[in-house]
């Protein structure tokens, strides 16, 4: 399997991580969102979302949309599982993950920020605008994590929401979205020491800058 | 189970479409959206982040995140399935679901468009933004299902991936969102002689203004 991706992107980083946890092996390409790789014929060719990431499966099929990924990753190769095994927490899980992957992510990503910027908005109407759907998202985000035990998001093992948070707290950092979000603060810390998410960092990665 | 949401609210129209091709009755409660009923105590309890739809179980569990509340229902209720049963099939009809739900749907709902009002955009511009990101989304939505064979986005029976992308025509067409997408065109009209889709429409919903 191929994995495409870029380091600082959110949305590989969040399959980079299942994948370590999984401990399944992939090569990865990189492809430079900032040079505008994802517009080039041959990665529309891959996704014509001009999205990343795209796991490129053997038989040549190739997989979109990162929580899909991990899914497809999760029924695969079962064990350890990414999700719990009853129905009401395996939706409270994904409802975390899809917080963050629906209503987070996509606001602040770069194609949003280039049409700010293209509208005549400068940097630090742009940076605000990702900060506030940060801190907006994050805070709905605490709340409903705080109903939940630690040190992960859910329990005992990490999940599809432990991988879906890390990535946006780095983006969160990198906008200067600021909250308080103590329970965030300890699973971010918990993660920190677990190998999955310290490999899968972005400044891991062969193609961090 | 009370399923709390709204007519117009594409994520809730979702899970009535899945509600209906699972034969589930629910009891529906409407929050108005466009009164702001959404940012009210009493709803934020239900949901901290203040979006339909929520899902509300018999012991008192909320469930929130419309593909989080439908891969629940299908869990709970596995007849007639949701999505296919070959792993990277699955995710395949996943990835159409989050094109929408993630790429689309959250960049031009409510939330959004009023900050940009509130950034001094007049109408034009503020409409001229939805109807260029669901062009964009439907775009590449219509090529990947060029990939898949009818009368359904895939194949010979509804999936997670129709339940997702009949709404967020409606919201197409409300935005004067444009483009060449003869396939999701075929979608749309097979979809539209299935009874839970026609019960699900937001013009046949009891709050429908």
């Amino acid at each position: 399997m191929i994995l495409h991706g870029y380091f600082r992107s959110t949305a590989s980083w969040r399959v980079r991580i299942v994948l370590g946890l999984k401990g399944i092996a992939v090569d990865q390409r990189a492809h430079h969102l900032r040079r505008g790789e994802q517009r080039l014929p041959a990665f529309l060719a891959l996704n014509p979302q001009g999205l990343l990431p795209v796991l490129e499966l053997d038989d040549g099929t190739r997989l979109t949309q990162s929580l899909a990924i991990a899914e497809y990753l999760d029924e695969i190769h079962p064990d350890p599982p990414l999700l719990p095994a009853e129905p009401a927490a395996r939706a409270q899980v994904r409802a975390i993950a899809q917080l963050i992957a629906c209503d987070i992510h996509p606001i602040q990503n770069l194609r949003v920020l280039a049409r700010l910027n293209a509208m005549g908005h400068n940097e630090v109407v742009v940076q605000r605008w990702a900060a506030d759907v940060i801190r907006d998202g994050l805070d709905a985000c605490e709340e409903l994590l705080r109903r939940y035990e630690g040190p992960w998001c859910f329990g005992a093992s990490p999940t599809l929401a432990d991988a879906t948070l890390i990535p946006q707290l780095a983006n969160a950092r990198r906008f200067g979205a600021q909250g308080d979000w103590p329970r965030i603060a300890e699973i971010a810390a918990h993660c920190a020491t677990h190998p999955a998410f310290i490999a899968a960092d972005a400044g891991a990665q062969p193609d961090a800058e």
